[in-house]
């Protein structure tokens, strides 16, 4: 048994307002146990629909996995639509019964007639406790197939799983582990990236690679099969190093880390300290950085510039500089940024400023034009960078940039 | 065509570490023209299983709309597939080609090989041009079913979607209309808010009520079904209108607007300026303010003030006020806020002082204590809160509040 198809079940994930969660924690418990999800279903209540979602999961997938639908109610329909898919009767299970109506009664209640339902299951089923509330979990089997149901409450579905299901699964689970390894670089494109490395990967079947576009940054997912995790993790690192070596410092993070988090170590480890002075990203810089905890260590603090008066008043920028160059300069980034790093007593300074849009945008400066400096020593550098995309993505990039900038003249 | 069946696709899907979120945007969109989505599906990018998903989503479904996998890379093979389950030949568009190389162009790069694929099409495809990225839309027919590609980029797709996909749908859209009116509110938990008004909304079974609580606020949505929009607008009026009035000035917007957006405009509507002075927001509030496009017309600047030095330097706030008082107190908060203000030239400044952890916290001052001040005029109105959760949620109320504190103060 080495994948799984995972449905969840319920009209409100269906809406606009609820996105399904309890895959992803099944998807990292299965992968524990080397089985991969290779098909997600969301469907809601109705019971033709449901049918023929099922159906195909019990021919296709050795494993199926629903969450949801177990309820007391009329439109939960899991128990009902699996009975007839797999051709079983639905038999009252007197022991469920009984343990629901305790439940009930340790509360000082009565059960509700409605909660009976939860004690039909299909003939054959094995009963998998539910401690935390009335639905109790089912495995079924049919030939090969092996079918579980977990109630969608998201405690009493993880209880379920890790308590009764995660031990049966292992038994079966072909023995074989899953290793993950994700590399995140910034500074280039997709294709870019692709095509430096696509000659150390591809003739690799295991690890299998995946390249996935992030926000500001492509990752590399390599995901290496083994008997265990020690080996799958050594078929990773014989393709993920020389991928790594292939992209040098292009490379920020080849863990969970973010890139604000890797420049927070970065000056940390050099002891420097950090202030910034921002246009066109608004605070998103000292908003990213100090997301960290403990970032107080390194980052003395910044500056929302978006007025002229502003600019010159807490960076000690001359008037004139702004009249003669223009807020969106090589020469304003510099002064913000040497400004800054002196006003707040900080080694590095970074200064930004662009034209973020949608509107104040020209010819010669048009929207996504960003100038970006950073202070260090006796030394300014300067980029100048051209985003695409809307007000949200060109700030983003700029911050992405900037926070990239400090951590290549920390190297 | 009232229902619509969504694929997602991407082997980073089918990790623990992303969820497909485009379906909660396309359903959004979706039932806005009275088509609602009955199936999700999330595949990767293996051929054959991909194929079987497709299939039977063309089989069964009058709209299939799929994101992802039309990026440059080997693994992007939602085209190939489609192409094959709709029995169309790929052909090389050279106007798609033309575009995506002049985009690399305007950057001033040669476009990789690669990206050639993307111009690579199942015949009949109609294009639906995307201006923030190199894959466009595809707009395919077979029958009566509709399929749509679009890329998983959020806002390429988003603008795709808007720009040239909800006009074609909505012309092909014939049963009844869905009409969908949010309520955001703020201050009010949820339970609070539903007391109140549930004797107003239970009695209607159209439109329906939902609350949902939400980053920083709870929202209440009324959805009625008509033959028209206006008819379903009207049946939500009915029972919105009493609702904002019981909840009178907890709801911050009635539409899409963010409380950011809804500051933006009571500052220009009342010709105020503001500046803010932010220590344990980091520049969360500078930044959430400057996500509004023109917001320079009335936002002046911030400081983060992460050490005390900055805190004198920025604010000129006296040295002995942080001796005596401690960074986290009302006297701090309050004078962030003045000298905010007067320095950077507004007519309103905020600041804010807190501990948002998860350590620096201690019996007297904890985790989750933030201290809040606006100074106008003569006033400062000052706020004491303590936040609940983990460092992200503490930084997101206190700059929720300290936004909500601005708006109320304009009302």
């Amino acid at each position: 048994m080495e994948t799984a198809e995972i449905i969840a079940i319920g009209s409100e994930l269906l809406t606009p307002h609820r996105v399904d969660s309890n895959s992803l924690y099944l998807t990292r418990q299965l992968n524990s146990i080397g089985i991969e999800v290779d098909l997600k279903v969301v469907a809601g209540d109705q019971e033709t629909r449901l049918e023929q979602v099922v159906r195909s999961a019990v021919e296709r997938s050795p494993l199926v996995i629903a969450t949801g639908g177990l309820g007391p109610t009329e439109d939960d329909i899991t128990r009902k639509v699996f009975a007839r898919v797999l051709q079983r009767q639905m038999v009252l299970q007197h022991d469920i019964l009984q343990t629901i109506r305790n439940r009930f009664r340790s509360r000082g209640l009565e059960m509700p007639g409605n909660n009976a339902r939860q004690a039909l299951v299909p003939v054959g089923a094995r009963i998998l406790g539910n401690r935390l509330g009335t639905a109790p979990g089912l495995w079924l089997e049919k030939g090969e197939v092996v079918i579980v149901l977990l109630p969608g409450v998201p405690s009493e579905m993880k209880a379920i799983f890790e308590e009764t299901c995660l031990p049966l699964l292992s038994q079966r689970s072909t023995g074989s582990h899953l290793f993950t390894r994700v590399l995140r670089s910034t500074g280039m494109t997709e294709s870019q990236l692709d095509e430096r490395i696509a000659p150390i990967y591809t003739p690799y079947k295991n690890p299998v690679t995946t390249i996935l576009s992030g926000k500001g940054e492509i990752q590399v997912h390599l995901t290496g099969r083994a008997k265990s995790r020690q080996e799958a993790e050594a078929l990773v690192d014989e393709v993920a190093e020389p991928i790594q070596v292939k992209l040098g410092d292009f490379v920020f993070s080849t863990g969970d880390q973010s890139l604000e988090q890797v420049v927070g170590e970065c000056l940390l480890a050099k002891k420097e300290t950090l202030a910034v002075a921002e246009s066109c990203t608004g605070g998103l810089i000292a908003e990213r950085i100090t997301r960290v905890p403990g970032s107080s260590r390194y980052f003395m603090g910044g500056v929302t510039c978006y007025s002229n008066q502003s600019k010159v008043e807490f960076t000690g920028m001359p008037p004139l500089l702004l009249e003669m160059s223009g807020a969106v300069s090589a020469e304003v980034a510099r002064s913000l940024a040497e400004g800054i790093r002196d006003r707040m007593g900080a080694s590095i300074g970074v200064g930004v400023t662009g034209v973020a849009g949608p509107s104040g945008g020209s010819q010669e400066k048009p929207v996504g034009l960003v100038h970006l400096a950073l202070a260090m020593g006796n030394q300014v550098e300067h980029r100048e960078c051209r985003f695409s995309g809307d007000r949200e993505r060109i700030r983003f990039w700029a911050s992405q940039t900037a926070l990239d900038m400090v951590r290549r003249r920390l190297l």
